[in-house]
């Protein structure tokens, strides 16, 4: 294979399934597709517990629905005539839920027979979910406008920092119960608490929550190798590159950010890591060029590097290959609406 | 259209090809194709006046062949047999030029007939260009070994800092004067002496370059932006996009990484502009979404948000859609081979 391709182990892929399953004791895991966008690994996932899969737009859950039928599309969507009609599709298809962060979209939303919703609630992040306390006010007026509301859900993106993953976890599982009462004050049960993160994974509160989304556990990436939250010997995906110029202060290869993504964290020590070399570093990071210092290899070496963020990885390119021959369609690249 | 999508104002795209093409006084334009992928913008620049393409991968190369027979590959390839046979079909269609900053490759592209180098010179960015001094003997190795030495080229990349674009061309000039020196001195006339940047472009110093290699000028993006290096009403490509989520202090839209590329360089306000608000700011970005301050609209609200760097986004997505109905294909996308 040319250098650069992205590389999958499909046993350490297996591995992180299976430890990640037994780690989430107590609760439902729902898979978050849109790290790895491939039916391959989505069926993976589903005959290693998962009970649904987890998608961000109405795209990936019309892929998806080729081997799930319980999709949940962990998005505040804005449904407009012809998003309607495809969710309208969808329902006949699988079971769809969808999130709702507000009532704006109430009544496109409840022009979609059989759909159900779950309100989205900040758990301290400070992105797309609404205010806990606004929860139940939100949930009645889906209710009310004919929709099944089935519970509560959060993403604690702020798990993403080397010493706050064990305090997002805790917030989210605060929030989330918050939000609980906040339903059923307007008479409202929810069946479903979801939450997750990778970072946040190990301190899930299993009291609170009944479902656990988790997204990048199926890889791993240098974030979570640095988060300290996904050792580095179980990192499943890696980028393979050749280096092509030598210099005394640096080398060259030839993976940029085209396919390792340009995600670059303010706590992360570069632009990805080398598997293989824990002591380089990333400096510097082109479309085509990963200029790496702390490593003196010849022009021609392949290296394995491992992007920081992998779902934007594996969103470039159509195929992952696969250790031992085969290769994975990425069947839901560039699904965005 | 769904959002969110990318969109292309062609009248203003061949504004930017006229006004760049007429700003070069004295230089033949060979444009970085990277930028958009596209045959159909090629064709376009080769009717502005280009007298080629560069590209940055042999992929790309095979692909712009379609439409262009003088390709120059700015890039110091790493040659090993599968790929020596890919030049050689392309020699076989077009007047080819590979990068070349080191000997490392010499043996391997002197088995392609017919390849041109020149020799990568550091302008100070500390890349992958050899410094200045080395030209002469890379390129006498080249020579040597049979191949045609075309010149000298650079990439001053550190013209993407506010202060440094003309301290940067400055730069370029001197030390691509330095090689030419250096392949005289080794009896090697330098044909070609070929500069650029997008961001240094105004300062380009016609007495000592032949030609220039502008990629990002095609569009615009927000880090031409905010370096002053593009205004932006001249910007032809923005990310459509839908207010999902709105705030007491934030909106959120439909946007994210995976349609905008999460470049963010340090001296970036944010992690791109919305084209219509200059003073509305993205905060931060997840996948698939963008949380902008500074501004308050109802959910629904379609906005122009600028990506910080329009090449990553131009490789996030299949097509182009264009202001009056076409769609334009993203026909190289993902070559990064």
């Amino acid at each position: 294979m040319p250098t650069p391709h992205v590389l999958v182990d499909p046993d350490l892929l297996e591995d992180n399934l299976a430890r990640t399953r037994s780690a989430l004791t107590g609760l439902a895991v729902r898979p978050h597709a849109k790290t790895h966008k491939s039916l391959e690994i989505a069926r993976r996932q589903l005959a290693a517990g998962a009970v649904g899969l987890t998608v961000a737009t109405v795209a990936e859950a019309e892929v998806f629905a080729q081997v799930c039928d319980d999709l949940f599309i962990a998005y505040p969507l804005f449904v407009d005539e012809a998003r309607a009609a495809r969710l309208r599709a969808l329902t006949g298809r699988a079971r769809v839920s969808v999130g709702l962060s507000g009532t704006a979209s109430v009544p496109a939303l409840a022009r979609v027979p059989g759909l159900r919703v779950l309100v989205e609630v900040d758990p301290g992040m400070g992105r797309s979910g609404a205010p806990a306390a606004a929860a139940g006010a939100i949930a009645a007026a889906a209710r009310d406008a004919g929709l099944t509301v089935e519970g509560v859900f959060a993403f604690p993106g702020h798990s993403y920092s080397p010493t706050g993953r064990a305090a997002a976890a805790a917030d989210e599982a605060r929030e989330l119960a918050r939000a609980v009462d906040s339903l059923a004050a307007e008479g409202i049960a929810a069946r479903v608490v979801s939450g997750g993160s990778t970072p946040s994974a190990a301190f899930a509160d299993a009291g609170v929550l009944t479902e656990y989304r988790p997204g990048v556990y199926v890889f791993g990436d240098a974030q979570q190798w640095e988060l300290g939250s996904i050792a580095p010997e179980h990192i499943a995906l890696t980028v393979t590159s050749t280096v092509v110029a030598r210099f005394a202060d640096r080398i060259v290869a030839d993976a940029g950010s085209k396919v390792l993504g340009a995600d670059r964290p303010a706590y992360a020590s570069g632009f990805g890591r080398l598997l293989d070399h824990p002591e380089a570093r990333i400096a510097a990071l082109s479309e085509h060029h990963a200029t790496i210092t702390g490593l003196d290899v010849p022009v021609g070496t392949r290296l394995r590097l491992v992007p920081n963020h992998v779902c934007s990885a594996v969103n470039l390119v159509d195929e992952l290959q696969v250790v031992g021959g085969q290769t994975w369609a990425v069947d839901a690249r560039g699904c965005n609406t």
